[in-house]
């Protein structure tokens, strides 16, 4: 089944507003085995949207918009969406009830509220569980137009609770889908996991893609098929060939993340961790504690981003750091050793380095970055030489050192 | 001038890729004054960009097309660029010796190579610093297509230092452009904030629209005009008339950002800062550590996740812990003080809460933060219950310590 997302809102044509709610809709329908086949974004301009709604419903049978639900003159969704299909607008007194009743509890209702509780004619109305404004879905001679609330945090919970039993309906009879899984790979360049898989890319089905994801790489299998077990063995299949060539440089799969994936790992192992982080400044515990329950194996740590603050928390001697400086193989050692005797953890993994764009030298480039692993049989420390901006040097620091972590963990070294 | 983005690719229509690219290409031609009316995404399909360029070009004078550049057969951006403008094919030697030279350093030429050195007839070529894909500006009959790479990082570089000039001169004939600002809000709720400024959102120009960031609001003026200081003093004085009304509520203007903002006032003041993180576990710092020369006024602190890191690190006392818990008044000041005391600072900044999901109880609910800031005075607390899940909790913690520590530093209070 072809999808397409309109999304309106003339914040997201200045520049200034990401659009969340398209990526995140795209991959709830990828993942139900629809086809988005085109992503639109118009202003709050009733002619543009007109026009994009009337194209999306001629080559696509179902069409999710997203925003101009508000109350306001410039929120003209529904209202288009009636004109595409035909339909008459319809006021529904129960919709009014409950919108008066979010108000009651909060604030006097806002002017045009009426206007929030208005329709097309035959709508099946969404409840929106975080705002006011209610979501449709409208079937008209086998086309559908899903209309939701424009905040992420809004549609999210509205297309999670509300829209997605109504698409399981709707995709009953629907024959052909297609079935994705990511293999995220790390410390491996584009061109090197090209190399190594070429024969595998070669295939036209299952499709293989590659995409570079900056700290790592995602590796995309896709299969249409309207036999869901038969792509599930396809998938599982290829996953085990890719896997048994390229090792534990896979790391994860689909939305697993690095951090999620190292701290199962703890878990299983009952390890405690603890971390010491100068150049990142807080970045890598702020992924280890990104999961409930990482308080099961993540102990804390020090954000040593003064020289001061590595010799009284962490023990640093001052006379590495005066004779090797704060970036340097020796305080890495010293900060991971430190951090883990001090907060009695299995483990200590320490990031020092220099993120720039200021502060390099000759001998001690920008980029340049020592991650510590201090664990019962010593300690292991990886030199790197990262490249790009500050934020790229903090980010590929902290994947870096969540890497050696989990190859310690798997592989024992 | 009306300006258009088409993004190519099909990663972007699977939800596992964020557009990013048109995100921050939209920023910037707003910001040069043109309006950006639509933004299309299709996959890598050449009957669905030949449709949407197609469309596209009617509408508006210049498009802005990313991705499809690459040497593969699935890869025909410049393709569809040439049929749709009625153009040719042009291989270019020049192009051709520079793919070389690129890939002479580091590997063989790819299949498929010659491919990335053809570009539609009468293009000015456009360099790619960061990779093999050159882009290109056509124009044809007043309307202009702009071909840039799909990877965020090389379409910026090559946007910033090729794109731009190009698009100053071609803008030098334009009339009226859209001039934009941006206010930064933070602890006004959305009907809040309208009721305060309601006669100013009730003029047509300039436009005031409000949009919420989650964490706070964006306040958006924009103007239309074609006299550029005109614009600026309108911005200005709407700015200076909104701010007497919102007063400290305003923390920043357009691109700022609040761990910025504090970072600047505590440069200022020359003021040392040390942070004490339990449920947001580094998050406070990596934002304090985004900026460059942020080491002129920040020092490290603890991540003191497990109540022993809290005691060993901070000096947190262990009958407070066990007397008022961890998510407490008490310990929130144990731990301000602590930072305080063990880095030697002149402020320190703690958070303790529950973020959950899980974790909390009919006394202390998830979402329960206590805030803490010692000063040389004493110490401030603040008792917060934030609402939604465990990513919004943890964010909301960060911008409520970070605007705590800006009020402060304000208004020495």
């Amino acid at each position: 089944m072809k999808a397409e997302i309109i999304s309106t809102g003339t914040e997201l044509l200045l520049g200034k507003t990401l659009n969340t709610s398209a990526f995140y809709l795209t991959g709830q329908l990828s993942g139900l085995g629809m086809e988005v086949v085109y992503h639109t974004t118009v202003g709050d301009n009733q002619a543009r949207l007109l026009e994009a709604l009337g194209q999306a419903l001629t080559r696509s049978q179902i069409v999710f918009l997203t925003g101009g639900l508000g109350p306001t003159a410039d929120d003209l969704t529904k209202e288009v969406v009636a004109r595409v299909l035909g339909l008459d607008m319809d006021f529904n007194q129960d919709c009014m009830e409950t919108i008066k009743h979010f108000y009651n509890e909060k604030l006097s209702l806002p002017p045009g509220s009426e206007k929030q509780a208005a329709f097309p004619k035959g709508a099946k109305i969404l409840q929106n569980e975080q705002g006011t404004a209610p979501g449709a879905i409208i079937a008209k001679e086998e086309k559908y137009c899903v209309i939701m609330p424009g905040p992420p945090s809004e549609m999210k919970v509205m297309f999670d609770n509300h829209v997605l039993p109504e698409l399981q309906n709707i995709l009953k009879n629907d024959q052909e889908r297609m079935y994705v899984r990511v293999l995220k790979v790390f410390g491996l360049g584009e061109s090197e996991l090209e190399q190594k898989i070429s024969d595998i890319m070669a295939q036209k089905s299952p499709f293989i893609t590659l995409l570079d994801k900056h700290t790592y790489m995602d590796l995309r299998v896709t299969i249409k098929t309207g036999n869901r077990e038969k792509a599930q063995t396809i998938l599982n299949n290829t996953e085990e060939v890719i896997r048994k060539r390229l090792g534990n440089n896979v790391f994860g799969v689909d939305d697993e993340n690095h951090a999620q994936i190292v701290g199962n790992l703890l878990r299983k192992n009952k390890l405690s961790l603890a971390t010491a982080e100068s150049c990142t400044g807080g970045l890598l515990g702020g992924r280890m504690t990104a999961e409930a329950g990482s308080s099961d194996y993540y102990l804390g740590g020090a954000v040593s981003y003064a020289n001061s603050a590595k010799e009284i928390i962490l023990g640093v001697n001052s006379v590495s750091l005066f004779e090797h400086g704060a970036v340097s193989d020796t305080v890495a050692r010293e900060m991971a050793v430190g951090v883990k005797k001090r907060l009695q953890a299995d483990l200590g993994l320490s990031i020092t380095g220099i993120a720039g764009p200021d502060g390099g030298t000759v001998e001690k480039p920008v980029g340049l970055v020592y991650i510590g692993l201090a664990h019962y049989e010593g300690v292991n420390i990886k030199k790197c030489q990262f490249v790009g901006s500050r934020e790229s040097i903090r980010n590929m620091s902290v994947e870096t050192a969540l890497n050696m972590l989990r190859l310690y963990l798997l592989e024992g070294k």
